[in-house]
């Protein structure tokens, strides 16, 4: 355990807050729930911004800029979206030294305004699908915050997609829902569940909200992302309408989708460790740190040559970072460069230089190994990628050893305070039913699943038909 | 000339607004000047960001995130500052449904908020310096605004660094600044001048503003960033010391920086003509269309074949488009992409096809060539290169054809409204002479030179002693 690092087991929540401090990668601001996001950890964010942009532009999005402003009557008319979101809002009430006669609200999600600016771009079905994406920030006044996992202040992407049909609209919003899937999997190397809210976790204006679901080291269920098929519900409060091929006025379909820095979160949770942060390679800002070894200052010369040589060919194929400060000892840099996750630490010292090697270090395991400086990079990259994949079978063996069938409603209402973990249940689709869960033990109904795999069954509070088993967890 | 486009000998203003709606790059929106950037627009926005992250990163700055929010008091610890930035403040006053204590200003920039952070960060020399970027958007109350050149929210980079010394800060506003100049001309293919502001234009709060200044086609000048030195101004205001090598405490010296979505703005000014947009190349979102040309039905598959096949190996190496649509006509297309301002258009039809050539055509200068089939891409990157060293030069050639010397006072007031156009004149340094130009001209002074190229004259307002000539003209 790295000082100043409380165990995970001793407390989960001081655990997560100390990782973030000992990566250096975000704190508090003087502005009440709003995060400064130091460089390291806007450094995760800017590999994740990269890697999912990348995914959207090959599934036919591109990206473009509305509004921070909303004025506050367009927020007003999607009953359900302003039900929703009406106690999260800052409002904007002077601008230029002037009262404004209608308020401006800062974006919470901008479903309101982009759809009043469909209005003008869509009149007939060659103008659909419309497929847009935008990276922004948002606002949604929070009560309690937590960094990187729910702040006043966010980063997010907000996809915004416009369609002929109603099938196209749900076609998209499922593939945008693998691409979620796909990104956590492939790169956040975080294994999750994937399936439908319930109507009481649904998006405001929303008529279908899928999500991807995580289980973190302690447990506790994080939605990672949501894809909403929203219906015709904005066209309608908006008045889209678009002329089809045989010159009918129709309401178009819509979806939105957004993941946010709240990653970052599911990142640390996901893979950190008592001493400090744990980085998937893939999108680890530095992925290898060198770290220079000597005795005697005689040395120091022709390790830097050997190490100079080693890294000649690396710019550009790889992000690393040689630690060759000489104000510091090796075991100090050591621990410096695991407390901030650095996939890989490659050691060399005069003996390695003798017998023509180095010494690798995984983050991950510990694992240390001696390798030939013949064929380094290729070996690291190896190595990194055989990280990638242990992380994420780590994370999922976790995952299962902790998700559980029970059928027993009391026994379930035990368990999921001790051992805690996943629960798939029946439940009879009541609301009534659902609050059960919430009520007595602050758990949710995370998902739904789609993927046709249906075992009918008995709701486990009331025992009325239950169509198929869902995903109930306590979350966050 | 494109149907829709004003000349810009007929009306420039016209002109511009006309460009943009052509090439679909952005519009007003519903909120009060605010723009929505479309994804053409949001394209070129996007190359200009990823090429000046590469050269922020390339001199060692790293990027992070502030809030949005500043509470209103911190705008009041600097007084310049707060003077210069009253007037523009957008300010929250309500949040989740209640009154704030303190309203909050949306950020006009983020001085105030950072010092208030860098208090935090910086203790030591050896925190120093601290060199920071954050992609934000700001707002600033603006009466008169014009798509990407002045919006009410815009979008932007702003740097902030600390320093030890007063000669690293300077240092850093002057490599800054350089950064800005290469960006705008290899990037942008906009030759620009630098120096610095006068007092009377001076960012509120720095000790100096240096900029880069380039020459809109209507020969007014347009500033495309701004790189301020602040001395210890806002190290005073919040407090920020240091303990120096020798124990000392010592306030920190500061710089900041910025670039906007206006060279967006400067981009469209500065190379389009009558048909449209003109992008320099290595802005360019889609550098090459192809245009696949057939007289009968029967050629369409040869032709898309032998596309195919010439194109095979061009993804990941150049961003191109094959406009194979049927329902429109080759000249529609080539209309259609001129007026979108991609570099190169490839024309491709059954006569090329039976001699193994294309036809290239040029969007800035309507040349068109025959070349061979063989080693296409290569030729390709080649005409670009030129099209973007071009572009600089004839953007150089009309900026000094249109950049004068001039003594004599009556002559440059009529001059600087007929033919208009840079004036070097010689200046004493006294406001009073400074507000003349703008009362009689509406010019001002853009830069005074630092390039240590002085010429001693007498002032051409008063016939004082001038230390050097200055930049004076119209400007956006």
């Amino acid at each position: 355990m790295a000082k100043g690092i409380t165990k995970r087991s001793v407390d989960y929540a001081k655990w997560y807050l100390d990782v973030i401090a000992a990566a250096d990668l975000a704190e508090h601001s003087s502005v009440r729930g709003c995060m400064v996001i130091k460089p390291n950890g806007y450094a995760l964010w800017e590999n994740i911004q990269r890697q999912l942009d990348c995914m959207f532009k090959e599934t036919g999005h591109e990206n473009a800029y509305f509004p921070l402003f909303i004025p506050e009557s367009y927020l007003k008319k999607e009953a359900q979206h302003v039900e929703g979101f009406s106690p999260e809002l800052a409002i904007v009430t002077h601008g230029g030294g002037k009262k404004l006669e209608e308020p401006l609200v800062v974006r919470p999600t901008s479903e309101t305004i982009i759809w009043s600016t469909y209005k003008k771009w869509i009149q007939s079905y060659r103008d659909l699908p419309l497929l847009i994406n935008q990276w922004a920030n948002v606002v949604r006044w929070e009560m309690r915050t937590r960094l990187f996992l729910r702040t006043t202040e966010f980063l997010w992407q907000e996809g915004h997609t416009a369609h002929a049909t109603e099938k196209e609209a749900i076609d998209e919003t499922l593939l945008i829902l693998d691409v979620y899937r796909k990104f956590a999997e492939d790169y956040l190397a975080a294994p999750v569940f994937t399936g439908v809210k319930t109507a009481a976790e649904r998006f405001a204006g929303a008529v279908d909200t899928y999500c991807i679901e995580a289980m973190m080291q302690d447990k506790r269920a994080l939605q990672g992302g949501t894809s909403h098929f929203l219906g015709q519900n904005f066209a309608k409060a908006f008045d889209v309408q678009f002329q089809d091929e045989n010159g009918d006025q129709k309401y178009v379909y819509a979806t939105s989708w957004g993941v946010s820095t709240r990653l970052v979160g599911a990142l640390i949770m996901t893979h950190s460790d008592d001493k400090g942060l744990v980085i998937p390679p893939r999108l680890a800002p530095i992925k290898v740190v060198i770290i220079p070894i000597w005795r005697e200052e005689s040395q120091v010369e022709s390790i830097k040559q050997v190490v100079g040589d080693l890294t000649r060919d690396w710019n550009g194929r790889i992000s690393y970072k040689v630690d060759d400060r000489d104000q510091y000892r090796p075991g100090y840099k050591f621990n410096e460069w695991e407390k901030r996750g650095v996939p890989l630490r490659v050691e060399i010292g005069p003996k390695d230089i003798e017998h023509n090697q180095v010494v690798l270090a995984r983050r991950d395991n510990g694992e240390k190994t001696t390798v030939s400086q013949e064929g380094l990079l290729e070996h690291i990259e190896t190595v990194l990628e055989s990280m990638q994949h242990d992380l994420f079978e780590r994370a999922r063996s976790f995952r299962d050893a902790n998700t559980f069938k029970e059928d027993n409603y009391q026994a379930f209402q035990k368990r999921i305070e001790d051992p805690g973990g996943f629960y798939w249940v029946h439940w009879c689709g009541d609301s009534s039913c659902e609050a059960a869960f919430q009520e007595t033990s602050k758990a949710t109904i995370r998902l739904i699943p789609t993927d046709g795999n249906k075992e009918q069954g008995s709701c486990i509070v009331c025992g009325k038909p239950s169509p198929t088993r869902v995903l109930v967890a306590k979350s966050y």
